[in-house]
């Protein structure tokens, strides 16, 4: 039976690059050995690494006056080399969901942190908007995605201090204003790579803002000066981070990728609006392109399980909520084919007529 | 052109992890999904990790009383890791190279290091015997393999403090008394899977003597209180690393392996020892079984790049010497065949013979 891999990371690839990767690890570039046997400094792991920095910056319209760069860990690990590298004094943070959460108590061992806005009020189903942003912040942190709750930034928003940006679960799902932000970082595990590799795009200004003496690994400008290579990277995440960029890139780039992910959206956020048996957890105005969050409506709620069980037989992976939100969740990243949105709002939709 | 693969690190794997690897990207264990596009926490993938402890368990014998756990980054995150969790007054440090001296600088951030032992002395050619151990230390810490000179402890040492070994470039290349060491950790990508993923094994009285407030995914108790998932773990490298664990089980363990590698590394050493052309770097008694320094016999030093042209047209990858040692060096790790070995040896047999 065909899957159809809503898994909310790690989670969908295209196919072209799961073949490009099964290739490699039988034989790398014309090496004649393994991709997971060569060394690192080989110059054709090197190429992928320079040219995976490349798309970066093709895609997404990065200006010259930023550094891109790859290193092992997620975005767990991020959390605390964010405030490590930059959090001198006093830094705000927008409390979106639980990565928020755990990014704020990691910020917490370094210095102030100001929460200046959440959503906790109302189980984190909106982005808050309006809040101050006082100038004195050494950062302000969000989270443009939360992969949980279904929530997302659609707004590049202005910051009179440097913007940090976790975009884990939305990178490359959309075009962003690159210069509006002072670093966007994000595990890979999501819309570019298999897990065991995060990004980091970084503004030149912020490798001089180091507020104190962190461990080699923990420093920026090591990996920035090193170019991702000071030690031994995660060399096949990074060349399946390739691939997938080497296919965004030729199936029109960001732009197109935005139109086929608001298509896809669109799709299941209608059936979900439309169909009595189901309805949305999130602001409408807020909800996320990447991570459609429903639940049962009201007097529904006891065919859940029911609907989790049918939705399985018709082929459906990874479609059972978070825990903290419950219901269901199907992330529709950038690699999920539309057939497979089709398939769930059908599957939706023979379910409403069996409970007419 | 076969290929005899002498890569320090990513290196070899045995053939059948490699395919097995290819298998599982294109579809995983029955999943009907690439084991690169699965959730970390399917049961299938719970699987592996346990399993993988499980091997490591039984291969090593490490006693009840021990924890293993894997996690993202390499031997170069756990240099800060291990006196950030332990380092609370004074360590200890045996300096062999280049390894333990980045090491040592990671750790004077958090208290004070005492070197006990170097080999700097003669450029880390010999491993430092009989120094002493003070009783107030919070650890001593050694590496027992240096890859890039190519010596290695061949005994357990004693220790009246708990002992750290940086194991990343022999684990499981021949039986260690475990319950010797308070911890052993090391980068997989050298014995043990493609890079992306650490091992550590730490005694339990250990987790109790963390001391400070460490960021999360830096406390050992995260990543021993979450079975290796706190975070999304790198998934890819896991799975080979499990699939190289089954290999090591299948050929009969690790005293099978170290006869194997003694075989290996007598073979070459003795040619070394023998041919004119050439000569070892180290100590003989403190030689590396994996990885095998040597440089071309003094009035030789001319017929370097010649040698290293003649090797690499017969196949032989990655054995140019470290630049710290020039020369050559031919890494023997457990997956490297006894008939590169050969290869190589034939290869400096016949180079002998056109400069009679």
């Amino acid at each position: 039976m065909k899957k159809h891999n809503f898994n909310a990371g790690p989670s969908v690839l295209p196919q072209v690059v799961i073949e490009n990767a099964a290739k490699a690890v039988i034989e790398f570039g014309g090496t004649g050995l393994s991709l997971l046997s060569i060394s690192h400094r080989t110059p054709e792991f090197e190429a992928v690494v320079n040219e995976a920095q490349a798309l970066f910056r093709e895609l997404m319209q990065i200006p010259d006056n930023y550094k891109i760069f790859f290193v092992g860990g997620g975005m767990s690990t991020q959390f605390f080399h964010i405030p490590a590298n930059f959090l001198g004094k006093k830094a705000g943070y927008i409390n979106t969901g639980v990565w928020t959460k755990k990014s704020i108590k990691e910020a917490k061992r370094y210095g102030e942190v100001q929460v200046l806005a959440t959503s906790e009020d109302k189980n984190f189903t909106y982005i808050p908007k309006g809040f101050d942003i006082p100038e004195d912040l050494d950062y302000l942190y969000i989270c443009t995605n939360n992969t949980i709750y279904g929530s997302e930034y659609h707004t590049d928003i202005d910051s009179p201090v440097p913007l940090i940006a976790d975009m884990s679960s939305d990178i490359m799902s959309r075009p962003v204003d690159v210069s509006k932000y002072a670093m966007i970082v994000g595990g890979a595990q999501k819309n570019l790579s298999c897990a065991g590799v995060s990004f980091v795009i970084i503004r030149d200004d912020m490798l001089q803002k180091v507020v104190r003496d962190v461990p080699t690994m923990v420093n920026v400008n090591t990996h920035v000066d090193n170019n991702s290579m000071f030690n031994t990277p995660p060399v096949f995440p990074i060349f399946v981070m390739n691939e997938t960029l080497k296919w965004l890139k030729s199936i029109g780039g960001l732009k197109e990728m935005y139109r086929i992910n608001k298509e896809k959206a669109d799709l299941l956020y209608n059936e979900i609006d439309r169909n009595p048996l189901f309805r949305g957890t999130v602001e409408k105005e807020d909800r996320s392109l990447m991570n459609i969050c429903f639940i049962m409506a009201e007097g529904k709620e006891d065919l859940a399980p029911e609907f989790m069980a049918f939705a399985k037989e018709r082929g459906m992976v990874g479609i059972k909520g978070h825990r903290l939100v419950g219901g269901f969740r199907a992330s529709c990243y950038n690699a999920l084919p539309k057939e497979s949105v089709e398939a769930l709002v059908a599957c939706m939709q023979e379910f409403e007529q069996l409970h007419k």
